[in-house]
């Protein structure tokens, strides 16, 4: 018995529902219904935690899962670009101009052939399933047929997704071979898979989702940013894009606006509570007044970051500003298809700004002290903070929440972690996995109840 | 057949013997002696190749390696403190000053227990020759019976290692549940310990080798130091100790001395051929100077730097100096076991000093422009590199050499990595491997020809 529609698991979760709070229960009760979602979670010590066990044990519904393992939530990614798995780990040290142009750019026009797409999209959506990634954030390619068949595979193997038909038309900035023919077409190419997504049989619960997709400013012309923005609004769905990711778009948006990527994307209507705004490194905090008033929210990359963004992210910056933040892979823009990878560079890339890198500077002004995290905060990035980005009830254990988890087995012979029931308090045991683990020790995947 | 000794093995090797340049080599014939060591390489081009090829095949010694898989070398971990083993992961989170005086420090002292001691040391070298570890430089505590345990347990599971009793004798610096008694104690431990591995039966080839460690220069009372000194140098013998880590560290010595660790250390005879020094994000140009002059080498811990050293360490400038640079995981201060994730986090923390951090400063002023390395000097480092601080001939295929290897399947189910040899060239399937593979692509590891 390992799905677990209609019934309940026994387990030891870790979880940290809010930014900063760990919650560590052993033996904790937790009840999914036949739709998937949590209708109760008991502990230990709550009124009518016995009875409960007892009459789940009764009635046979009741999964027991190992001592010594560990339940913990799926994790949301809310940035992959899902053309480019193919190189994901490669091209990492030549120049951001020889990426897209040498590697990026034709890699993504192949999907014109849907037989390639299928092919890469399986392995990828089956490789992010196994690596704990519930809920996934995807841009697809100019391609309809390819962006479909990405959307069937997702709703087939049962992942959470948010897919969006990138929009790129602009002569200038995006390769003859592989572009929009006009804004008309970006717009209504987007529309078109909009209505693809909401019509696909079997997803009425809107698991997959669609989202307007203009890959970032500079790719677009200005009427398909004004088109895709009333085409967000008319369609009440999610919008994703890149924000001021590096000095050079930063610099190429001010130029050619007059204004910072945040503020032109508000003004086409693109930024709404349903926008996910990938990286936003050089965001002022002008900008990031915007982005929280829009109820906007930002997909921080880390990892990508080292290799793309010049800088890091100013993520205590935004925490203390309410602006909404998850982590996202930036698949292949950071070599690591794993979330908790990212969770650690999160932790580390939050090291390097607060302290800061040049040891020949005086301490007091190498970096901004006060910037570090910790690994309960990155943890909740991780997984409560991205599914609230997203406004999806996932990413935590609670009642009304889809049961989307992760079963961690620390006691793995090629992935062992060491924990030691004399040595590691809860706190320990949650930081180690927090630290350590990697896919081989996720022996178990559950979307929505359902083992994937 | 897997075993190599008098043997010969054909697969595609992937190497980097000297800094930067990448050798990558389908269907090399590689020739182990009955020593471990590697008698020839012929590659398919090579005068002879065939004629040896059908030779060793026809004697029946030739182990044929999977096509899809690849051979390299194995690492050299160049700074693991063996006791903190059991809290690889955790307390990240805490203060430097609790991290010590909470966690470290307490758990060190455990190690008067040999059966525990015998437990972790058991589980921690098993873990490491499976994460490809061949070569390890370990840090052990004060006590003799805990140390020689080590270095019996090194012996037995053959991996070659460099191990130190740790000399800390400072009143005000170190616990006084947690110290060698006298500045004697601290030498003449020492010097027991090293006679005991120099005459470890079994051991006459020198896999196991003593080392002379200070813990580091605050620790340690003038008289332990010179003690010290003077025993390295009778011994002829490897030293490892700390060097200019932290901020604290730094500016503790400079007001105990009036000079940096690498002067003091130098002045007490502890900066040789045969020094490995931990960290030295902080070190001067002049230090640089000093640490080439006398031929020591560097460990540099990109991971432990980001939670402990307050700086990135500036490996460019070193390797421009001529510095021997090899890498460590730092076990416990950095939160991995695997040497190959220190190579990644090496390439990410150079990035980071190359651009800078603070998005608030301009491009130009941010960081230290010309600080980035690419994955071959990385995995350079934490092969090769690393065997060169150690003036062992392992790190690299090449006659005269250890065959000191890691099998490496990318075609894994719980760890894959996707390689498509329509798509990537020899030097991205290289890249992908140094940037995503780990233990579950290992599938098998060679000390001295013998699977570990």
């Amino acid at each position: 018995m390992t799905d677990l529609l209609g019934k309940s698991v026994l387990s030891t979760i870790i979880q940290t529902p809010t930014c900063g709070a760990l919650d560590f229960v052993e033996r904790a009760l937790l009840s999914i219904d036949d739709a998937g979602k949590i209708s109760a979670l008991l502990r230990p010590a709550d009124e009518g935690y016995a009875e409960a066990l007892d009459q789940v044990r009764q009635n046979g519904i009741l999964l027991e899962l190992p001592a010594g393992q560990y339940l913990i939530p799926g994790f949301v990614d809310l940035h992959i670009h899902a053309p480019q798995w193919p190189q994901l780990g490669k091209a990492l040290d030549v120049p951001l101009e020889d990426w897209l142009q040498e590697y990026t750019f034709p890699l993504e026009a192949r999907y014109g052939d849907v037989v390639f797409a299928e092919r890469i999209y399986a392995d990828l959506v089956k490789t992010l399933l196994a690596n704990g990634t519930t809920t996934a954030v995807y841009f697809g390619t100019i391609h309809q047929e390819a962006n479909r068949r990405l959307a069937d595979i997702c709703h087939a193997l049962g992942q959470r997704a948010v897919i969006g038909k990138v929009a790129m038309d602009h002569p200038e900035q995006c390769p003859s071979y592989y572009r929009d023919a006009s804004a008309q077409d970006s717009i209504s190419g987007t529309s078109d898979f909009i209505d693809y997504v909401g019509s696909l049989p079997g997803n009425e619960d809107g698991r997959v989702l669609p989202a307007v997709t203009p890959r970032f400013v500079p790719s677009c012309s200005g009427r398909a940013l004004s088109g895709l923005g009333r085409l967000a609004e008319d369609k009440d769905c999610h919008v994703q894009t890149h924000c001021s990711e590096s000095d050079w778009e930063h610099g190429h948006v001010l130029a050619r606006f007059g204004k910072t990527d945040t503020q032109v994307l508000s003004d086409f209507g693109l930024l709404s509570r349903k926008t996910v705004l990938a990286h936003s490194n050089h965001i002022s905090d002008a900008d990031m007044d915007l982005i929280r008033q829009a109820g906007s929210g930002v997909a921080h990359c880390p990892l990508s970051n080292f290799f793309f963004s010049d800088a890091v992210f100013p993520l205590r910056r935004a925490l203390e500003k309410s602006v909404r933040v998850g982590l996202g892979t930036d698949i292949s823009g950071g070599p690591s298809a794993s979330l908790l990878d990212n969770c650690r560079a999160a932790i580390v890339a939050a090291r390097a700004l607060d302290h800061g890198v040049d040891a020949g500077l005086q301490p007091s002004s190498r970096g901004i002290a006060g910037s570090r995290i910790d690994f309960r905060e990155a943890f909740y990035l991780a997984t409560a903070g991205g599914a609230d980005v997203l406004d999806i009830p996932t990413g935590r254990f609670e009642t009304g929440c889809h049961f989307d988890a992760i079963l961690v087995d620390p006691d793995v012979e090629t992935a062992p972690i060491f924990i030691d029931a004399g040595l590691d308090s809860p706190d320990d045991i949650a930081q180690k996995l927090v630290m350590q683990a990697t896919r081989g020790n996720f022996s178990r995947v559950w979307v929505n109840g359902v083992v994937r």
